[in-house]
């Protein structure tokens, strides 16, 4: 079994805070040469990505992730410098050990077990790397996918590597994500004094109504796979300083984190319905980082799961919670599902990983490819 | 009859803006005194007010006003100098022709006529005038009250002379004000990231649901004598300019004009009854800049009715609409109304007032001190 230690060490070495590359493409580059990978390096604005495949028949597997990485943070807080990559007590420490620099390794310790085991596959495994997820993440994988699909060269099925554990390895996979949208609402009204409110139009009362009526409720009660769509006012301001004045306009901000019952269109028309139930004059501008999407049940998830089972004698659970991934780019051209190490300290001061569970990562991985090609 | 005009000039060539005197009180009490009355200038903090007072039998009728005028506004936007009194086409100008130098100058003019028609005259009539109207009303009135109620000096009735009128002369008369409060509302919640709504609690949402509640209803249908009771939410903000956190707190400003139904405690009670009914932790600040207050028909109130008719031929209105007037003060301690000239260009550019509405003023009041002591 190929040891996924030395690729995670030399990855983390790089010092690849968003927007920096410092090498990290370069490194796992040469880790894909030699294994018959075609390597292009792909620049979109100043962002490095990497897109390697091997194999031009199908199906087409492909793995995404990041070797870009959040910032350390203060360096005293941690007790290595954060791009060692030092092993004390069987830990691997570093930033991007789990989020997902382990992740990659352990991808590419399994691909290569995988393919002494398949010399003749004939079917093709692409790995699209970014360096730009942690950060805008305009000029990285959308791009990436842009130019995949401009080639004819989209994958049947992806899977991205970001830690999805939870307690123990294996024990949740990803199939969807909810979409996440930002409503920035100006409610017109007719500014007045506030001794003769019948001679203006109060915008913060109508507003209040309006907010009254879309936080009342709850929008859904969940779906089979996800969690009950939230919508959160943000933020509610006037500016308005003087007590006996009623002012010309007031602002409100709402965060909606929703499932695949809604679009950002539908969640839109919800919000227009609710201001002119109001009969308010607003001005609303949409901002939507994410629509929700879900991989459906089918051949993909259900390798996945005999995948897990296999490596790791765990049914997983399938799950849609948290924040975004790059995987709401991808699922716009294949099913999609995120599979990865667990990541509880990913983020934090101290990242690591246990060698041990870099290890069993690289053999579920390897399994992963085994079922997705059965 | 005694012509109110000279009077009135003299009182607007003083360019007494607030808190200066500019020799207004001294013009005053020049009249006065010839007139038999005992003149005590009181000057609290900076204000200069003057307590004049003839005779010591009862009943004792009170006159209250001020002599201290808004500020001109730029001077151009005046056809003659805001301070020089002068008169065209039968319209004496200035600042303070309405409000209410022109008012005080024919109090004195009908006080004169009414002591030469009673000379053995046996109750009390004084004039309570600050300098202290416009501005913060802190040492004026209410201090010369205090002042007054030390030496058993407090009137069994009193008229205040601001320009109440609104169409002809004596058509309304001002039998009680509104009061006006404002409640300052910080609403604690729990901070949060909006993707994860359950581990924060959003104080805006709750914020939405206390407004909703105390706006939805109206909160009286007003009184015999007052309209209803109005609240206005003036002021919402959070300060939050990052769309995916939800905030720690929000703060609301909300000013209430209420009649006498209600008091700024009861109204304080149904603020905090409605906080709590969403279980809010908050803190509320209340600034109530005067009670609201209602001189009930009576002797008083149908002296100056009886005496409107007798000099206008009009029945006038009781009304207790708009802002707050120093009556609020002398509420606490006897009956009190208000009847003046019509004041619509008060507080504005070139305001004036016709030489005959003063002079039908100055009859009005003369028959308003005959009533009074009949």
């Amino acid at each position: 079994m190929t040891d996924p230690l030395p690729l995670a060490q030399a990855l983390i070495r790089c010092p690849s805070v968003t927007p920096a590359d410092a090498g990290a493409l370069g490194v796992l580059e040469a880790a894909l040469a030699p294994l018959g990978f075609a390597c292009q390096r792909l620049t979109f604005g100043e962002t490095p990505n990497l897109y390697a495949r091997r194999g031009t028949g199908g199906p087409h597997f492909c793995y995404a992730g990041h070797t870009d990485v959040v910032p350390p943070g203060p360096t005293e807080a941690w007790t290595d410098d954060p791009f060692s990559g030092a092993v004390r007590d069987g830990v691997l420490h570093g930033r991007g050990a789990c989020d997902m620099k382990g992740g990659i390794a352990a991808f590419v310790a399994g691909l290569k077990d995988y393919l002494a085991a398949h010399p003749g596959h004939g079917g093709s495994i692409s790995l699209l790397i970014t360096g730009d997820e942690e950060g805008p993440a305009r000029d990285g994988t959308v791009k990436v996918l842009d130019w995949m699909a401009q080639r004819g060269e989209i994958p049947d099925m992806a899977l991205v590597g970001e830690p999805t554990s939870r307690a123990a390895l294996g024990d949740i996979v990803k199939v969807g994500r909810r979409g996440s949208m930002t409503a920035y609402i100006t409610l017109f009204g007719t500014q007045g004094h506030s001794a003769y409110p019948q001679r203006a139009d109060n915008p913060i009362h109508r507003l209040v109504r309006v907010l009254n009526r879309l936080t009342a409720q709850p929008i859904d009660q969940g779906s089979q796979f996800f969690e009950p769509t939230t919508l959160q006012v943000t933020g509610f301001d006037t500016g308005n300083a003087a007590n006996n004045v009623i002012p010309g306009e007031a602002r409100a901000m709402l965060n909606i984190r929703f499932n695949d019952l809604h679009s950002s269109a539908s969640l839109t028309q919800m919000l227009n319905a609710a201001l002119q139930a109001e009969e308010a004059r607003y001005d609303m501008r949409i901002d939507c980082s994410g629509e929700s999407f879900l991989t459906q049940p089918g051949p993909f998830v259900d390798a996945l799961r005999r995948a897990v089972v296999g490596a790791t004698g765990r049914e997983p659970a399938l799950d849609t919670g948290g924040g975004t991934s790059d995987a709401r780019f991808i699922a716009r051209y294949c099913p999609v599902a995120e599979l990865g190490g667990i990541g509880s300290t990913m983020h934090k001061a101290n990242e690591c990983v246990p060698v041990q569970e870099l290890r069993d990562l690289a053999a579920l991985y390897r399994m992963v490819l085994e079922e997705a090609f059965a």
